[in-house]
Protein backbone atom coordinates (compact mmCIF):
# COMPACT_ATOMS: atom_id res chain seq x y z
CA UNK A 1 0.00 0.00 0.00
CA UNK A 2 1.07 3.06 -0.97
CA UNK A 3 2.60 5.36 2.18
CA UNK A 4 1.60 8.72 2.30
CA UNK A 5 3.47 10.35 5.34
CA UNK A 6 0.76 11.67 7.81
CA UNK A 7 2.72 13.24 10.72
CA UNK A 8 -0.98 13.57 12.29
CA UNK A 9 -1.70 10.18 12.10
CA UNK A 10 -0.32 8.71 15.34
CA UNK A 11 -2.04 11.40 17.12
CA UNK A 12 -5.30 10.51 15.88
CA UNK A 13 -4.66 7.32 16.79
CA UNK A 14 -3.71 7.74 20.32
CA UNK A 15 -6.77 10.14 20.36
CA UNK A 16 -8.97 7.41 20.05
CA UNK A 17 -8.18 4.26 22.16
CA UNK A 18 -12.08 2.94 22.10
CA UNK A 19 -11.15 1.86 18.17
CA UNK A 20 -7.18 1.70 18.18
CA UNK A 21 -6.41 -0.06 21.12
CA UNK A 22 -3.55 1.44 22.81
CA UNK A 23 -1.96 -1.08 25.02
CA UNK A 24 -3.42 -4.70 23.78
CA UNK A 25 -1.01 -6.62 26.30
CA UNK A 26 -3.74 -6.08 29.04
CA UNK A 27 -6.58 -8.40 27.21
CA UNK A 28 -4.01 -11.37 27.10
CA UNK A 29 -5.85 -14.42 28.03
CA UNK A 30 -9.00 -11.95 28.97
CA UNK A 31 -10.49 -10.22 25.40
CA UNK A 32 -13.84 -10.86 26.36
CA UNK A 33 -13.16 -8.45 29.32
CA UNK A 34 -12.75 -5.55 26.34
CA UNK A 35 -15.77 -6.94 24.35
CA UNK A 36 -17.97 -7.83 27.76
CA UNK A 37 -19.31 -11.01 26.08
CA UNK A 38 -18.16 -14.29 25.11
CA UNK A 39 -18.46 -14.14 21.46
CA UNK A 40 -15.64 -15.25 19.77
CA UNK A 41 -12.82 -12.86 18.04
CA UNK A 42 -11.42 -12.91 14.83
CA UNK A 43 -8.73 -11.01 13.63
CA UNK A 44 -7.83 -9.56 10.09
CA UNK A 45 -4.21 -9.11 9.64
CA UNK A 46 -3.41 -6.68 7.38
CA UNK A 47 -6.59 -4.74 7.46
CA UNK A 48 -5.72 -1.84 5.58
CA UNK A 49 -8.73 0.62 5.55
CA UNK A 50 -10.40 -1.26 7.14
CA UNK A 51 -13.92 -1.80 4.68
CA UNK A 52 -14.00 -5.71 5.45
CA UNK A 53 -13.44 -5.84 9.05
CA UNK A 54 -16.13 -3.07 9.64
CA UNK A 55 -18.53 -4.79 6.85
CA UNK A 56 -18.01 -7.85 8.34
CA UNK A 57 -18.96 -6.43 12.31
CA UNK A 58 -22.04 -4.98 10.95
CA UNK A 59 -23.26 -8.29 9.15
CA UNK A 60 -21.88 -10.44 12.11
CA UNK A 61 -22.80 -8.74 15.77
CA UNK A 62 -22.32 -12.35 17.45
CA UNK A 63 -18.55 -12.22 16.13
CA UNK A 64 -15.76 -9.35 17.52
CA UNK A 65 -13.22 -8.58 14.89
CA UNK A 66 -10.10 -7.17 15.64
CA UNK A 67 -7.94 -5.75 12.77
CA UNK A 68 -4.31 -5.71 13.03
CA UNK A 69 -2.56 -2.90 10.49
CA UNK A 70 1.38 -1.98 10.50
CA UNK A 71 0.85 1.27 8.88
CA UNK A 72 -0.31 4.42 10.84
CA UNK A 73 -0.98 6.26 7.30
CA UNK A 74 -3.15 3.61 6.72
CA UNK A 75 -4.88 2.11 9.85
CA UNK A 76 -6.15 6.09 10.31
CA UNK A 77 -8.37 5.51 7.35
CA UNK A 78 -10.07 2.49 9.04
CA UNK A 79 -9.87 4.54 12.24
CA UNK A 80 -12.05 7.50 9.97
CA UNK A 81 -14.69 3.96 9.42
CA UNK A 82 -15.36 2.72 12.96
CA UNK A 83 -15.80 6.12 14.10
CA UNK A 84 -18.41 6.49 11.39
CA UNK A 85 -19.83 2.96 12.08
CA UNK A 86 -19.81 3.12 16.06
CA UNK A 87 -19.89 -0.71 16.04
CA UNK A 88 -19.47 -2.27 19.63
CA UNK A 89 -17.71 -5.38 18.10
CA UNK A 90 -14.85 -4.03 16.02
CA UNK A 91 -11.04 -2.83 16.85
CA UNK A 92 -8.44 -2.23 15.92
CA UNK A 93 -4.55 -2.85 16.55
CA UNK A 94 -1.51 -0.67 14.96
CA UNK A 95 0.92 -3.28 14.82
CA UNK A 96 3.01 -6.23 13.24
CA UNK A 97 1.14 -8.85 12.50
CA UNK A 98 4.27 -11.07 13.90
CA UNK A 99 3.97 -9.99 17.11
CA UNK A 100 0.25 -11.22 17.96
CA UNK A 101 1.62 -13.63 20.65
CA UNK A 102 2.30 -10.77 22.61
CA UNK A 103 -1.53 -9.59 22.31
CA UNK A 104 -3.14 -12.80 22.30
CA UNK A 105 -2.68 -16.31 24.37
CA UNK A 106 -3.58 -19.92 22.95
CA UNK A 107 -7.23 -20.01 21.70
CA UNK A 108 -7.66 -16.12 22.21
CA UNK A 109 -8.88 -16.19 18.19
CA UNK A 110 -11.04 -18.49 16.27
CA UNK A 111 -10.57 -17.27 12.53
CA UNK A 112 -7.87 -15.19 11.36
CA UNK A 113 -8.65 -13.55 8.14
CA UNK A 114 -5.88 -12.78 5.25
CA UNK A 115 -6.81 -10.28 2.84
CA UNK A 116 -5.13 -9.15 -0.65
CA UNK A 117 -1.90 -9.57 1.57
CA UNK A 118 1.37 -8.30 0.03
CA UNK A 119 2.86 -10.39 -2.09
CA UNK A 120 6.39 -10.13 -1.52
CA UNK A 121 6.97 -11.72 -4.90
CA UNK A 122 10.89 -11.81 -4.58
CA UNK A 123 12.38 -15.35 -3.15
CA UNK A 124 14.55 -13.17 -0.49
CA UNK A 125 11.59 -11.18 0.64
CA UNK A 126 9.41 -14.71 0.94
CA UNK A 127 9.33 -14.16 5.01
CA UNK A 128 7.27 -11.05 5.01
CA UNK A 129 4.65 -12.95 3.16
CA UNK A 130 2.50 -13.52 5.56
CA UNK A 131 1.77 -17.25 5.14
CA UNK A 132 5.37 -17.59 5.54
CA UNK A 133 6.25 -20.82 7.81
CA UNK A 134 6.73 -18.18 10.81
CA UNK A 135 3.36 -16.26 10.80
CA UNK A 136 1.81 -19.72 10.13
CA UNK A 137 3.75 -20.60 13.23
CA UNK A 138 1.90 -17.68 14.98
CA UNK A 139 -1.70 -17.70 14.03
CA UNK A 140 -1.61 -21.19 15.35
CA UNK A 141 0.12 -20.00 18.49
CA UNK A 142 -3.15 -17.77 19.43
CA UNK A 143 -5.73 -19.64 17.63
CA UNK A 144 -8.10 -22.24 19.09
CA UNK A 145 -7.49 -26.04 18.09
CA UNK A 146 -9.02 -26.35 15.25
CA UNK A 147 -8.50 -22.49 13.95
CA UNK A 148 -9.10 -21.42 10.93
CA UNK A 149 -7.17 -19.14 8.33
CA UNK A 150 -9.64 -17.40 5.43
CA UNK A 151 -7.53 -16.04 2.78
CA UNK A 152 -8.18 -14.18 -0.60
CA UNK A 153 -6.14 -12.59 -2.90
CA UNK A 154 -6.18 -11.48 -6.42
CA UNK A 155 -1.97 -12.55 -6.49
CA UNK A 156 -1.73 -15.66 -8.49
CA UNK A 157 2.01 -16.51 -6.79
CA UNK A 158 1.28 -15.32 -3.62
CA UNK A 159 -2.09 -17.58 -3.96
CA UNK A 160 0.15 -20.89 -5.40
CA UNK A 161 2.47 -20.13 -2.41
CA UNK A 162 0.22 -19.97 -0.01
CA UNK A 163 -1.69 -23.50 -0.74
CA UNK A 164 2.14 -24.75 -1.01
CA UNK A 165 3.02 -23.49 2.69
CA UNK A 166 -0.71 -24.61 4.51
CA UNK A 167 -0.28 -28.03 2.93
CA UNK A 168 3.81 -28.34 4.24
CA UNK A 169 2.53 -26.98 7.78
CA UNK A 170 -0.08 -29.71 7.84
CA UNK A 171 -3.36 -27.35 7.59
CA UNK A 172 -6.24 -29.36 5.85
CA UNK A 173 -8.01 -27.27 2.87
CA UNK A 174 -11.60 -27.26 3.71
CA UNK A 175 -12.82 -24.56 0.80
CA UNK A 176 -11.06 -23.22 -2.12
CA UNK A 177 -12.25 -21.38 -5.29
CA UNK A 178 -10.20 -20.30 -7.83
CA UNK A 179 -12.98 -17.20 -9.48
CA UNK A 180 -14.89 -15.97 -6.20
CA UNK A 181 -16.69 -13.81 -8.35
CA UNK A 182 -17.59 -16.55 -10.38
CA UNK A 183 -18.87 -18.59 -7.60
CA UNK A 184 -21.23 -19.49 -5.28
CA UNK A 185 -20.05 -16.76 -2.85
CA UNK A 186 -23.32 -15.53 -0.59
CA UNK A 187 -22.23 -13.10 1.37
CA UNK A 188 -18.92 -12.47 0.52
CA UNK A 189 -17.86 -8.71 1.49
CA UNK A 190 -15.58 -7.28 -0.99
CA UNK A 191 -12.39 -5.57 0.74
CA UNK A 192 -10.99 -2.29 -0.92
CA UNK A 193 -8.46 -4.29 -3.02
CA UNK A 194 -11.15 -6.88 -4.21
CA UNK A 195 -13.33 -3.87 -5.39
CA UNK A 196 -10.54 -2.76 -7.54
CA UNK A 197 -8.98 -5.89 -8.59
CA UNK A 198 -11.92 -7.67 -9.57
CA UNK A 199 -13.01 -4.44 -11.26
CA UNK A 200 -10.25 -4.54 -13.78
CA UNK A 201 -10.78 -8.60 -14.26
CA UNK A 202 -8.66 -10.57 -12.52
CA UNK A 203 -9.87 -13.60 -11.07
CA UNK A 204 -10.07 -13.55 -6.93
CA UNK A 205 -8.86 -16.31 -5.33
CA UNK A 206 -9.96 -17.33 -1.78
CA UNK A 207 -9.55 -20.47 0.59
CA UNK A 208 -9.90 -21.42 4.20
CA UNK A 209 -7.85 -24.15 5.82
CA UNK A 210 -8.00 -25.31 9.38
CA UNK A 211 -5.44 -26.23 11.73
CA UNK A 212 -5.85 -29.88 12.77
CA UNK A 213 -5.69 -31.50 16.31
CA UNK A 214 -2.07 -32.85 16.70
CA UNK A 215 -3.32 -35.46 19.21
CA UNK A 216 -5.28 -36.89 16.84
CA UNK B 1 -14.58 -38.06 -24.31
CA UNK B 2 -17.70 -38.63 -27.16
CA UNK B 3 -17.86 -42.35 -27.48
CA UNK B 4 -18.34 -43.80 -31.30
CA UNK B 5 -19.31 -47.48 -31.56
CA UNK B 6 -16.03 -48.90 -33.42
CA UNK B 7 -16.96 -53.08 -33.58
CA UNK B 8 -13.62 -53.36 -35.14
CA UNK B 9 -11.63 -52.09 -31.91
CA UNK B 10 -11.46 -54.94 -29.77
CA UNK B 11 -10.18 -57.33 -32.51
CA UNK B 12 -7.19 -54.21 -33.25
CA UNK B 13 -6.08 -53.95 -29.69
CA UNK B 14 -6.14 -57.78 -29.33
CA UNK B 15 -3.84 -58.21 -32.37
CA UNK B 16 -1.16 -55.62 -31.01
CA UNK B 17 -0.50 -57.16 -27.55
CA UNK B 18 3.25 -55.72 -27.67
CA UNK B 19 1.29 -52.34 -27.03
CA UNK B 20 -1.99 -52.84 -25.28
CA UNK B 21 -0.69 -55.54 -22.65
CA UNK B 22 -3.78 -58.56 -22.98
CA UNK B 23 -3.08 -60.01 -19.44
CA UNK B 24 -1.43 -57.46 -17.45
CA UNK B 25 -1.99 -59.36 -13.88
CA UNK B 26 1.08 -61.53 -15.22
CA UNK B 27 3.18 -58.35 -14.60
CA UNK B 28 1.85 -58.11 -10.94
CA UNK B 29 5.26 -57.29 -8.97
CA UNK B 30 7.42 -57.91 -12.00
CA UNK B 31 7.15 -55.26 -14.43
CA UNK B 32 10.58 -54.93 -14.97
CA UNK B 33 10.51 -58.21 -16.46
CA UNK B 34 8.09 -56.59 -19.47
CA UNK B 35 10.47 -53.92 -20.11
CA UNK B 36 13.92 -55.56 -19.68
CA UNK B 37 15.21 -52.62 -17.46
CA UNK B 38 15.10 -51.14 -14.44
CA UNK B 39 13.63 -47.89 -15.26
CA UNK B 40 10.72 -46.42 -12.82
CA UNK B 41 7.76 -46.73 -14.20
CA UNK B 42 5.05 -43.85 -14.69
CA UNK B 43 1.44 -44.42 -15.51
CA UNK B 44 -1.39 -41.91 -17.39
CA UNK B 45 -5.23 -42.32 -16.08
CA UNK B 46 -7.75 -41.93 -18.85
CA UNK B 47 -5.19 -41.67 -21.35
CA UNK B 48 -7.34 -40.77 -24.20
CA UNK B 49 -5.62 -40.95 -27.42
CA UNK B 50 -2.42 -40.76 -26.29
CA UNK B 51 -0.53 -37.83 -27.37
CA UNK B 52 0.64 -37.12 -23.88
CA UNK B 53 2.14 -40.40 -22.59
CA UNK B 54 3.81 -41.25 -26.46
CA UNK B 55 5.44 -37.44 -26.68
CA UNK B 56 6.25 -38.60 -23.03
CA UNK B 57 8.30 -41.67 -23.64
CA UNK B 58 10.17 -39.84 -26.61
CA UNK B 59 11.46 -37.15 -24.21
CA UNK B 60 12.02 -39.41 -21.32
CA UNK B 61 13.87 -42.94 -22.79
CA UNK B 62 14.51 -43.60 -19.49
CA UNK B 63 11.16 -43.88 -17.97
CA UNK B 64 8.67 -46.49 -18.50
CA UNK B 65 5.18 -45.55 -19.07
CA UNK B 66 1.85 -47.13 -18.73
CA UNK B 67 -1.93 -45.71 -20.19
CA UNK B 68 -4.32 -46.45 -19.24
CA UNK B 69 -8.15 -46.00 -20.80
CA UNK B 70 -11.37 -47.45 -19.88
CA UNK B 71 -12.88 -46.91 -23.78
CA UNK B 72 -11.71 -49.49 -26.57
CA UNK B 73 -12.98 -46.90 -29.16
CA UNK B 74 -10.25 -44.54 -27.66
CA UNK B 75 -7.72 -46.56 -26.42
CA UNK B 76 -7.58 -47.76 -30.71
CA UNK B 77 -6.22 -43.98 -31.39
CA UNK B 78 -3.32 -44.11 -28.48
CA UNK B 79 -2.84 -47.49 -30.18
CA UNK B 80 -2.26 -45.57 -33.69
CA UNK B 81 0.35 -43.68 -32.36
CA UNK B 82 2.33 -46.37 -30.22
CA UNK B 83 1.97 -48.51 -34.05
CA UNK B 84 3.62 -45.19 -35.40
CA UNK B 85 6.04 -44.02 -32.58
CA UNK B 86 7.62 -47.69 -31.92
CA UNK B 87 8.84 -46.77 -28.80
CA UNK B 88 9.69 -49.91 -26.68
CA UNK B 89 9.16 -47.84 -23.24
CA UNK B 90 5.46 -47.54 -23.58
CA UNK B 91 2.70 -49.45 -22.97
CA UNK B 92 -1.12 -49.58 -22.72
CA UNK B 93 -3.90 -51.07 -20.65
CA UNK B 94 -7.82 -50.68 -21.71
CA UNK B 95 -9.20 -50.81 -18.05
CA UNK B 96 -10.86 -48.99 -15.88
CA UNK B 97 -8.19 -46.93 -13.21
CA UNK B 98 -10.20 -48.20 -9.89
CA UNK B 99 -8.60 -51.84 -10.93
CA UNK B 100 -4.94 -50.81 -10.59
CA UNK B 101 -4.21 -53.36 -7.84
CA UNK B 102 -4.93 -56.37 -9.61
CA UNK B 103 -1.82 -55.29 -12.13
CA UNK B 104 -0.12 -53.40 -9.69
CA UNK B 105 1.64 -54.38 -6.68
CA UNK B 106 2.76 -51.83 -3.81
CA UNK B 107 5.57 -50.10 -5.63
CA UNK B 108 5.39 -51.22 -8.55
CA UNK B 109 4.45 -47.50 -9.59
CA UNK B 110 6.88 -44.40 -9.15
CA UNK B 111 4.38 -41.42 -10.39
CA UNK B 112 0.75 -41.22 -11.40
CA UNK B 113 -0.41 -38.83 -13.95
CA UNK B 114 -4.21 -37.37 -14.61
CA UNK B 115 -4.61 -35.34 -17.14
CA UNK B 116 -8.04 -33.23 -18.49
CA UNK B 117 -9.69 -36.38 -16.51
CA UNK B 118 -13.82 -36.32 -16.73
CA UNK B 119 -14.75 -33.79 -14.04
CA UNK B 120 -18.20 -34.96 -13.37
CA UNK B 121 -19.93 -32.15 -12.03
CA UNK B 122 -22.51 -33.70 -10.40
CA UNK B 123 -22.46 -34.22 -6.70
CA UNK B 124 -24.14 -37.86 -6.83
CA UNK B 125 -21.20 -38.70 -9.58
CA UNK B 126 -18.62 -37.70 -7.17
CA UNK B 127 -17.80 -41.26 -7.17
CA UNK B 128 -16.24 -41.34 -10.63
CA UNK B 129 -13.99 -38.43 -10.33
CA UNK B 130 -10.33 -39.88 -10.58
CA UNK B 131 -9.48 -37.69 -7.67
CA UNK B 132 -12.41 -39.25 -5.23
CA UNK B 133 -11.28 -40.91 -2.35
CA UNK B 134 -11.15 -44.17 -3.97
CA UNK B 135 -9.05 -43.51 -6.06
CA UNK B 136 -6.74 -41.81 -3.53
CA UNK B 137 -6.53 -45.23 -2.05
CA UNK B 138 -5.67 -47.02 -5.37
CA UNK B 139 -3.19 -44.85 -6.13
CA UNK B 140 -1.29 -45.27 -3.10
CA UNK B 141 -1.36 -48.58 -3.33
CA UNK B 142 0.57 -49.09 -5.94
CA UNK B 143 2.49 -46.66 -5.42
CA UNK B 144 6.14 -46.29 -4.10
CA UNK B 145 6.74 -44.60 -0.46
CA UNK B 146 6.23 -40.92 -1.34
CA UNK B 147 4.94 -42.04 -4.63
CA UNK B 148 3.77 -38.64 -6.52
CA UNK B 149 0.39 -37.57 -8.29
CA UNK B 150 0.54 -35.00 -11.11
CA UNK B 151 -2.55 -33.58 -12.49
CA UNK B 152 -3.70 -31.20 -15.08
CA UNK B 153 -6.75 -29.54 -16.04
CA UNK B 154 -9.13 -26.53 -17.51
CA UNK B 155 -11.61 -27.94 -14.99
CA UNK B 156 -11.68 -25.37 -11.83
CA UNK B 157 -14.55 -27.31 -10.37
CA UNK B 158 -12.65 -30.36 -10.50
CA UNK B 159 -9.52 -29.06 -10.03
CA UNK B 160 -11.12 -27.16 -6.85
CA UNK B 161 -12.38 -30.24 -5.81
CA UNK B 162 -8.93 -32.37 -6.14
CA UNK B 163 -7.29 -29.91 -3.83
CA UNK B 164 -9.19 -30.13 -1.12
CA UNK B 165 -9.42 -33.85 -1.87
CA UNK B 166 -5.36 -34.36 -1.95
CA UNK B 167 -5.42 -32.14 1.38
CA UNK B 168 -7.82 -34.41 3.35
CA UNK B 169 -6.10 -37.65 2.27
CA UNK B 170 -2.81 -35.94 3.77
CA UNK B 171 -1.10 -36.08 0.24
CA UNK B 172 1.16 -32.72 0.39
CA UNK B 173 0.91 -30.58 -2.37
CA UNK B 174 4.74 -29.89 -3.77
CA UNK B 175 4.10 -27.68 -7.21
CA UNK B 176 0.74 -25.77 -8.06
CA UNK B 177 0.34 -23.41 -11.32
CA UNK B 178 -2.92 -21.91 -11.52
CA UNK B 179 -1.91 -20.39 -15.05
CA UNK B 180 0.34 -23.43 -16.60
CA UNK B 181 0.66 -21.70 -19.90
CA UNK B 182 1.33 -18.23 -18.15
CA UNK B 183 3.78 -19.82 -15.59
CA UNK B 184 7.16 -21.20 -16.09
CA UNK B 185 6.71 -24.78 -17.57
CA UNK B 186 9.71 -25.92 -19.62
CA UNK B 187 9.67 -28.97 -20.83
CA UNK B 188 5.44 -29.21 -20.86
CA UNK B 189 4.22 -31.43 -22.94
CA UNK B 190 0.42 -30.79 -24.19
CA UNK B 191 -2.57 -33.48 -23.93
CA UNK B 192 -5.00 -33.59 -26.63
CA UNK B 193 -8.04 -31.62 -24.30
CA UNK B 194 -4.92 -29.27 -23.46
CA UNK B 195 -4.38 -28.39 -27.15
CA UNK B 196 -7.97 -27.45 -27.62
CA UNK B 197 -8.92 -26.07 -24.28
CA UNK B 198 -5.81 -23.50 -24.03
CA UNK B 199 -6.32 -22.49 -27.58
CA UNK B 200 -9.68 -21.32 -26.68
CA UNK B 201 -8.10 -18.91 -23.77
CA UNK B 202 -8.96 -21.19 -20.45
CA UNK B 203 -6.31 -21.25 -17.44
CA UNK B 204 -4.82 -24.66 -17.44
CA UNK B 205 -4.19 -25.69 -13.74
CA UNK B 206 -1.88 -27.98 -12.73
CA UNK B 207 -0.31 -29.62 -9.34
CA UNK B 208 1.83 -32.16 -7.68
CA UNK B 209 0.96 -34.14 -4.76
CA UNK B 210 2.77 -36.69 -3.14
CA UNK B 211 1.81 -39.63 -0.38
CA UNK B 212 3.65 -38.78 2.62
CA UNK B 213 5.39 -41.87 4.37
CA UNK B 214 2.73 -42.85 7.19
CA UNK B 215 5.84 -43.65 9.56
CA UNK B 216 7.14 -40.35 9.55
C1 LIG C 1 -2.24 -4.82 -0.06
S1 LIG C 1 -2.88 -4.18 1.39
C2 LIG C 1 -4.51 -4.90 1.51
C3 LIG C 1 -5.42 -4.19 2.46
C4 LIG C 1 -6.81 -4.85 2.68
N1 LIG C 1 -6.68 -6.10 3.40
C5 LIG C 1 -7.58 -5.00 1.40
O1 LIG C 1 -7.79 -6.17 1.01
O2 LIG C 1 -8.02 -4.01 0.83
C6 LIG C 1 -1.97 -5.04 2.62
C7 LIG C 1 -1.93 -4.36 3.97
O3 LIG C 1 -1.31 -5.24 4.90
C8 LIG C 1 -0.48 -4.48 5.76
N2 LIG C 1 0.57 -5.37 6.27
C9 LIG C 1 1.54 -5.97 5.54
N3 LIG C 1 2.32 -6.73 6.33
C10 LIG C 1 1.81 -6.62 7.58
C11 LIG C 1 2.19 -7.17 8.83
N4 LIG C 1 3.24 -7.98 8.94
N5 LIG C 1 1.44 -6.85 9.91
C12 LIG C 1 0.39 -6.02 9.79
N6 LIG C 1 -0.01 -5.47 8.64
C13 LIG C 1 0.69 -5.77 7.55
C14 LIG C 1 0.04 -3.37 4.87
O4 LIG C 1 0.46 -2.25 5.66
C15 LIG C 1 -1.17 -3.06 4.01
O5 LIG C 1 -1.99 -2.07 4.58
C1 LIG D 1 -11.54 -35.98 -20.98
S1 LIG D 1 -10.60 -37.30 -21.57
C2 LIG D 1 -8.92 -36.70 -21.49
C3 LIG D 1 -7.98 -37.51 -22.31
C4 LIG D 1 -6.48 -37.11 -22.24
N1 LIG D 1 -5.95 -37.39 -20.89
C5 LIG D 1 -6.25 -35.66 -22.59
O1 LIG D 1 -5.88 -34.88 -21.70
O2 LIG D 1 -6.40 -35.31 -23.78
C6 LIG D 1 -10.68 -38.43 -20.20
C7 LIG D 1 -10.38 -39.87 -20.55
O3 LIG D 1 -10.33 -40.63 -19.35
C8 LIG D 1 -10.97 -41.87 -19.58
N2 LIG D 1 -11.42 -42.37 -18.28
C9 LIG D 1 -12.37 -41.83 -17.50
N3 LIG D 1 -12.54 -42.53 -16.38
C10 LIG D 1 -11.64 -43.56 -16.45
C11 LIG D 1 -11.33 -44.63 -15.59
N4 LIG D 1 -11.97 -44.80 -14.43
N5 LIG D 1 -10.34 -45.48 -15.96
C12 LIG D 1 -9.69 -45.32 -17.14
N6 LIG D 1 -9.96 -44.32 -17.99
C13 LIG D 1 -10.91 -43.44 -17.65
C14 LIG D 1 -12.08 -41.56 -20.56
O4 LIG D 1 -12.48 -42.72 -21.25
C15 LIG D 1 -11.42 -40.52 -21.45
O5 LIG D 1 -10.78 -41.10 -22.56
Amino acid sequence: MRLRHKPWAKEKIESYPQYVIGNPKQYYGKWCTLFDNGFPVHIEVGTGKGRFITEMAKANPEINYIGIELQESVIVAALDRLIDAELPNVKLINTNGEDLRKFFAKSDVERVYLNFSDPWPKKRHEKRRLTFESFIQVYEDVLVNGGEIHFKTDNRGLFEYSLMSFSKYGLLLTYVSLDLHNSECEGNIMTEYEEKFSAKGHPIYRCEVKYQNKLD
